[in-house]
């Protein structure tokens, strides 16, 4: 038992105190955790764009003040009644969506859509009480999909929580909480490619990269990668995208660009950029017969997927993914081996480094686009 | 070897001269089959709502006089040149589209769209000479793809046919060429409802009430019939049909009084009309988390579908199929078994039957409503 137990805990944490504002290093109360709860020191944290997303606030109901940040690793310091799963000195990855181990999502092998833990981007308290974990002399201050991980400690839900393999590198192993798994699992868990096939990834940022990371696990024969940034090429060809697609370089769809070079259409593809072009194109150009498209960008409220159906009648699968199908705290500890095992490759990922103090400096490399992964080390 | 192999033979045609107009029972010359061809006697042929379709001839290229029928079940007379997995007396179901087992569709696993003989309602001739074998005092008579069953004798390419164990009843298992395998091969190979699931067919027409039974078959603990005809209810039952919606019965959309009905939606749903609405409401009415909904029924040329692609990415999975997945030549042998084991119930599907002599009765059937299978006895 730590000497904090069942203390509030006074620590730096960033805050979000308005929409597009740069974040404002401040001491914070964190209560101890209540019931199912679980307060987590905070090591290192990532940058990912749902927290830039929701800071920008832009077409939201904005809720500020907040304590932002959902990728990060940690370890626990204190627990409270009810959890049973983990202790005082585990190492975990928090996860903005959780696995309550009860509800049908839970117990279906299927999904990963908790019912009671599902992703809730409005919700900015803890679900036992209603109420925030963070003050500042006691005024609350907001919590962030359950994690809120730009804080030296954060209280998060235990089913929130995937514990790991202490022996991993919780700087590196830390962006499995959101970005890299959600692309990474798009492919192993959804599109499932076999040896020798050929996918689509359609996006070469940071989810985009790790689906085609997953083809490249999967043994993929060719790798093409479709993105408006011709740029990106040349860094995708780390993570084993093998061809390369600028939509505006040419007059035609970029499915049927896809089907030419691909003697009707790749086996697989999977979608990462969130624009309904791309969705439509990612579906329209995997071959017939087998082919399989998996959706993991996030389209605007109004978007419309259009498609002829006779693209169905012809064998064609359409699939959407969550979080690439894992379950937070039964899969991500495997995912977390794949990485000690050297089978999978987290380095490539991190562009960027940073002390907690410079967090702001995060959110500028993700804006001008220079960053893949910023890590930031806390407690500097 | 028959005494007619390699003659020309002399029998019964019921040939269509011209759209809509009823069939008439001609003498026609069948040639005698050529290099990967194999001369079929027709022994039992059902009608199946594809040969009315296309001797309507509505919005397409007629092509007439032609002889229709691809629901069948017929012995081998004699076999063409390169012909070794079928002998004279081998019992067969002709299908509508084959298996060449030699293109990519025929060798991989998932596909049974096989490239060299997949369906072509365009054509009227056979491959191998771009010409019929049906003439009347010489002049050509088009085949249907591929089968023309309306005829005691036709002539088939030797990858159309699938090889039955010979004790199996052919007019019981002739209905097995098409219509309900492309049911009960969407829900027991595609939508793959587990024991104890929900699952919901759009459309009780035979296709519909075959997909049904592919979901008794599965254990499914609920299945909901949906169709515009409140009379169906009661013959859907002997299918396993346990409830029944009528869209027009409810002022909301079929989607949310299914998704009502099952706490979020069902497991499984089949569409089996072609409605474009249908097949929206088909894959929305299935949860979220696992839900698959399978396209079978085929749409109007100038259909789109659309639906909010939230609906895939909360883990929702369309998928279409063409003649229930089932490769001809590898997996109908399989379905019959099916039947002779007493698993599949075929009896219920056949409300009428009638002599060769009498096949416009089964039209008249099929266009008032009245039947589901019409079996017609050749040869009477």
């Amino acid at each position: 038992m730590s000497s904090t137990a069942g203390q509030v805990i006074r620590c730096k944490a960033a805050v979000a105190w308005e929409a597009g504002k740069p974040l404002v290093m401040e001491e914070v109360e964190v209560a101890p955790p209540q019931a199912m709860e679980v307060r987590v020191k905070i090591l290192f944290t990532a940058l990912c764009h749902t927290d830039v997303y929701f800071w920008e606030a832009k077409g939201q109901t904005p809720l500020f003040p907040r304590i932002f940040g959902h990728e990060a690793g940690g370890i626990v310091e204190s627990v409270g009644t009810g959890v049973t799963d983990l202790k005082p000195g585990d190492h975990v990855l928090p996860v903005f969506t959780g696995e309550c181990k009860e509800c049908r999502h839970c117990k279906s092998e299927e999904s990963n859509m908790c019912d009671l833990l599902r992703i809730n981007t409005d919700r900015g308290v803890m679900l036992n009480d209603g109420k925030s974990r963070f003050t500042i002399k006691g005024k609350p201050i907001y919590h962030f999909v359950g994690t809120s991980t730009f804080s030296e400690y954060t209280v998060v839900h235990v089913g929130c929580l995937a514990k790991i393999n202490p022996a991993a590198p919780l700087d590196k192993v830390c962006i499995l909480s959101c970005g890299i798994s959600t692309g990474l699992g798009a492919t192993l868990n959804v599109a499932k490619p076999k040896k020798g096939s050929t996918v689509a990834i359609f996006g070469l940022g940071a989810v985009g990269l790790a689906a085609a990371e997953g083809a490249r696990l999967s043994g993929a024969s060719r790798i093409i990668g479709v993105d408006l940034n011709s740029n990106k090429f040349n860094e995708a060809k780390k993570f084993g995208v093998t061809e390369f697609v600028n939509p505006k370089d040419h007059k035609k769809p970029v499915q049927e660009v896809i089907a030419e070079m691909t003697n009707g259409g790749v086996d697989r593809s999977v979608e990462c950029t969130g624009s309904i072009n791309a969705m439509i194109s990612a579906f329209e150009c995997v071959h017939d017969g087998w082919g399989v498209a998996v959706l993991v960008g996030v389209p605007n409220k109004d978007d419309s997927f259009k498609t002829h159906p006779v693209n169905f009648l012809n064998e064609r699968t359409l699939k959407g993914t969550f979080f690439g199908n894992y379950k937070p705290r039964s899969d991500l500890p495997a995912v977390v081996e794949k990485y000690m095992n050297k089978e999978l490759e987290l380095e490539k990922f991190i562009t960027h480094e940073v002390p907690f103090s410079e967090i702001n400096k995060a959110f500028d490399y993700m804006l001008n686009g220079e960053s893949l992964r910023c890590i930031i080390r806390m407690g500097a």
